[in-house]
């Protein structure tokens, strides 16, 4: 597909939930035609074709997989609950290195029935629990502090400053953080906690906060469209060292309304416009 | 009125807000007929009836005001702007003085055009320019830290810890923060913030964050109805030494569709059960 539009697209990544109208097959279809290098998956959008058909068109397209979206949600009121939710980190595990991603987003959970001072300690132990076989696999954990809106219902994990403090707590080269500018660019220290992630930053998201924002799950701006300066934190995280690829993910149901194709030709541009 | 309900309210303040359906008259008059001690009072009520008459009614019923909503709102793109803000401002403390308050709540402003760090510094600017007359007044300064979902659009103060920093900036002790649960609850560090607030808190707001949180300005809920624990960070706070008022604020659209005294018996019920 020759769209005209030009630049430097190499760290550019279609994180799959962007075009969610999109199923497996389609995202890497259109990644190709539109030349985007990297694709972030969702387990679900997997699961929709199986492990193995995805493995396979994967190879055949040539695109490398930015991560996999996601493990986490640790928290649970019975033993039992939290024993299937570290099952299923691990298969997330299995499936991100089969898949060939070394990042597995970690969105930790929320409270989900137990206090929040409680998830966060069960998110910890989770954490501690999967590790070995994490290493076993070459997956590193990616912690993705989430907006505080969602601190009861999907991340105890609301600042970067916790995130940062979980994954040094394990000082591991397997633990690490992803940051997304929805989740964190309202934070008057996010500057010092980008520095503070040097080591071990694992992942980059980049979108926008609208105002008004409707809904804040599913009201994520295009880069452009907000009040966010995504070339500002673009440039704190590169200035760290962060070098990785850079991936688009906007949870919008607007955006899933519209024509997949135009979607990523109006993504390419922002990214070019907005954020490189 | 003998409502049944017994229990030490001798803190409790009805912030207005609380019955929006309420005039000034209906808001006095119904923490009288409650025994409700405190009332926090909003500016567009006062004008509703007129400062002179807001003063009259207040004096004869004897409720103690325990702060004034709201100063702030100091970003602007222009200078003119940010002049009219500061005048407002004036005008906010001299509200506060008359109506017997010593709490000037500072709700200070969202982007408003302005990139966040240029926001931040105009409310530096801001406060810094009000100080002194709220000084000569004897008004106390109190920033409401909000929520981070209102960054850009009501609070570019967005955090305890941020709070704390602007106000220890002015090393005065007509500055200090207005602690209100909804905004700081799911903050990992809150505690840590709550003593380092010991020195200059000035005000303490509950209320309840619900799952799912569906609207996150007038989607509130009542103590007892959300996740947070408003016994323990009642108890943070006063082990600090905070021992005034403690306002219900609460911005929801369905409480605000009920009957008033419904809503005030339901608030003392609630305040008894999971605040003191």
């Amino acid at each position: 597909m020759t769209d005209g539009i030009s630049g430097d697209l190499s760290r550019l990544s279609l994180n799959q939930k962007t075009v969610e109208q999109w199923d497996m097959r389609q995202a890497i279809d259109g990644c190709v035609r539109h030349e985007i290098p990297w694709i972030a998956l969702w387990r679900d959008k997997i699961e929709g074709i199986g492990l193995d058909e995805t493995t396979r068109l994967l190879r055949d397209s040539g695109l490398k997989v930015s991560s996999l979206c996601r493990g986490g949600f640790f928290a649970a009121p019975t033993a039992d609950e939290r024993a299937a939710a570290i099952e299923d980190n691990r298969k997330a595990i299995h499936e991100a290195a089969t898949v060939g991603t070394d990042v597995l987003v970690m969105v930790n959970g929320g409270m989900n029935g137990c206090r929040i001072q409680e998830a966060r300690a069960m998110v910890r132990d989770g954490i501690a629990e999967i590790l070995p076989y994490a290493e076993e696999r070459g997956v590193k954990i990616g912690i993705e502090p989430l907006h505080p809106a969602f601190a009861a219902d999907r991340a105890v994990t609301a600042s970067l400053e916790e995130a940062n403090d979980l994954a040094e707590h394990f000082s591991s080269p397997w633990v690490g953080v992803v940051i997304d500018i929805y989740h964190v660019w309202w934070d008057a220290y996010v500057q010092r906690e980008i520095k503070r992630a040097r080591p071990h930053t694992f992942g980059f998201h980049v979108n926008d906060w609208l105002v008004p924002n409707t809904n804040v799950l599913v009201g994520r701006g295009m880069m452009g469209d907000g009040v966010v300066d995504n070339r500002e934190l673009r440039g704190w995280v590169d200035a760290e060292g962060y070098d990785g690829p850079v991936e688009v993910e906007i949870f919008n149901e607007e955006v899933w309304s519209r024509d997949g194709d135009a979607v990523l030709d109006q993504m390419k541009e922002r990214y070019l416009a907005h954020v490189v």
